[in-house]
């Protein structure tokens, strides 16, 4: 079964997308083929998505399902001239909350992201701009601007985790991998001593790791699965020796590896 | 004014903070305390919810609102015995589209963040990857491989953008920085030529790009405004002769830059 799927915002789209894939992600048996009109911010824009979606879908085919965040309530109403069924997240919560706080919304576009709010953007970009210059262990003597710094092997999820702890949340990660040569030395590489409680560790099934690496460096030795299980077992009796959190990333996304690592450690979500 | 705003979720609680974050950005006069419980997955985990909403409401306060994506619906039943007002994103639209689309839906948790579908989730690793080692010139011999090339000047708002652009919409986005010397030659580096229909440019207001040139380097003949002037109109003068398409990003977030540049290029969101 396919179903045909649009996405229309005044502004990105994003919001719109996250609010439909998470309803469709309810549904196992079906094909979505989606699409995507951001920016329909006038009256003309709203009437080309009209035809937009019209056009797309077929005579014989069931009605096209929308889902909307339009803020402008007319623009709402040109959209619901379509054939599709239209799901709006303004129309569906603004009047119980406009209730609840006595008080009318602004109906303006763009609000959520946009540049609304220019010093809490601008904290985001510095953690992106964090995340990437104390990446893969640059830069270590800046770790005292760190929120969190992330530990474990080579290819066991830090890199992408602090990115989107940085875009997402801005919170500033660094991450810094722990070498063969400083397992087996049988600890932490001295200068992170004094940083132990901003550390948190990641850790990865050796099966899966073999499988990463192996993606990477074909039949080395740094991907056998000999190799993947001693340093898997090596670091995890590190954390533990050292009391350091950690979470072991085989079956999970970055957005559930950070929210972990959010909840673990009691850092604060700072993005909005 | 101010109001306490919780966002309860079965999983990493990113979607219930888009959903409210949305809403609540259409209400400015209003301070909103902002409180994410995520992972709350069984019956024990909301009534723990429940206490900690009821703990933190004063005697006299109004009442909190929370925003809620819980695909159970026995856990969503708990949290409505909470004192708040609870807006759930399932509650609200789940019932029309399972009518809609003739269909129970799966009330599974976890689905839409996690790791469902592991290749399009690898796709996404790998577009981070790609951006990581593309960002600011770097790897220029694999630009064959990227779906669009990014350029401008210094601190335009190339790397925070190719980021977004491969985390949110797994695009694999490298960028080019054009400098001064790129510029006083009067064109494009020669290696990008082949690449010139790839290639997209982001351009930025003299007076926005001095302030955040002079946070980096303060003072520097970098920073200067005049510096700063001639690279901006020599770089869409650039664009201009050689028809590449460009954008301001003065006014803009990564969220719209990113949004506008797919729209404007025509490249398919990949990532859900």
């Amino acid at each position: 079964m396919r179903r045909l799927v649009f996405f229309v915002s005044d502004s990105t789209g994003i919001t719109a997308e996250t609010l439909g894939n998470a309803l469709l992600s309810q549904f196992d048996d079906i094909d979505f083929d989606k699409v995507t009109l951001p920016f329909v911010s006038d009256r003309a824009l709203a009437q080309a998505a009209v035809r937009s979606i019209d056009v797309s879908c077929e005579v014989d085919a069931p009605r096209p399902v929308v889902f909307s965040t339009l803020s402008n309530p007319d623009l709402y109403d040109i959209v619901c001239t379509s054939r599709a069924l239209v799901l709006d997240l303004f129309k569906a919560f603004l009047p119980r909350l406009e209730e609840e706080l006595q008080m009318g919304s602004t109906h303006a576009t763009g609000r959520y992201h946009g540049l609304v709010n220019r010093p809490n953007y601008e904290g985001r970009i510095e953690a992106i701009d964090f995340a990437l210059s104390h990446d893969d262990g640059a830069s270590v003597k800046h770790y005292d601007r760190a929120d969190i710094i992330l530990v474990g092997v080579s290819r066991s999820g830090k890199t992408p985790t602090c990115i989107y702890l940085a875009m997402q949340f801005a919170i500033r990660a660094a991450n810094y991998p722990l070498t063969n040569d400083d397992l087996e030395k049988g600890g932490l590489p001295r200068f992170l001593d004094r940083f132990v409680r901003r550390l948190y560790g990641l850790t990865i099934d050796p099966e899966r790791l073999r499988q990463i690496r192996h993606n990477r460096r074909p039949d080395s030795r740094y991907a056998s699965l000999a190799q993947c299980r001693t340093e898997v077992a090596e670091v995890e009796a590190l954390f533990r020796s050292r009391g350091i959190p950690y979470l072991d990333t085989s079956h999970s996304s970055v957005e559930e590896i950070a929210s972990r690592i959010l909840q673990d450690t009691g850092l604060q979500r700072r993005s909005f």
